[in-house]
């Protein structure tokens, strides 16, 4: 059976969409992903769509959901390599793909995960002084 | 057209394999891999084949033949995620993947290309002897 493979890099996850997603892919996509993030304690999952030429209402919802999975078990999701013709689409058909953020590639999106990482304190920033401002 | 992503991660290019590779997928691999290689002047390509049940000879071929391609472009190609039964069936039928590295996953695969380039001395050595006769 056809299978989304999930890579291990460090603390974060990521997954290569390639291929035409349909129900039973997107199910098994889910169970792989959440499961391997139990096992690995993964911190972060990067979700790469350069391969897509087209992300409909079911690709979004997929992703928002496997964002929203992610999120209860405490990683963080990135959406990278969103194609700019994606970008109009998602706009002109009105998703907005909830709870969902995007990088322009994999590199950008390891930056912003490790930058929420930082942000949360968890790397080994023990001595917290307060607030550190964000731009 | 079908095109199979190259994702750059630092000094390294990765590639997973998941779809069903045809003679003009594989071409056009070869192209898009070879001119990313010369864009981004990567010392590295990761190939992950977890996807993949079966290796056959077109793809032991295609692989030996990319690792070929990027030696010559200055890159060094670890072939990574191999599933036993595939490595049973390589050496059941006498395909050696001749010129290609392998590791267990992208993890080791990135140690493996780190430490070739670190026996190189590429790192930081900046020290030429005199024969370097390109930019």
């Amino acid at each position: 059976m056809e299978r989304i493979p999930i890579l291990r890099m460090g603390k974060y996850l990521l997954v290569t969409i390639q291929v035409d997603m349909h129900d039973r892919l997107a199910m098994q996509l889910q169970e792989d992903l959440t499961a391997r993030i139990a096992e690995t304690q993964a911190r972060g999952v990067l979700i790469d769509i350069s391969a897509l030429d087209i992300v409909d209402s079911f690709i979004g919802r997929m992703l928002s959901d496997i964002a929203g999975m992610s999120r209860i078990l405490d990683a963080h999701t990135v959406v990278v390599g969103m194609q700019p013709a994606v970008a109009i689409t998602l706009v002109e058909l009105g998703l907005s793909l909830q709870g969902v953020r995007t990088a322009l590639d994999v590199e950008r999106g390891m930056a912003l995960l490790a930058s929420s990482m930082d942000s949360l304190g968890e790397e080994e920033g023990d001595e917290d002084d307060g607030d550190a401002d964000q731009e």
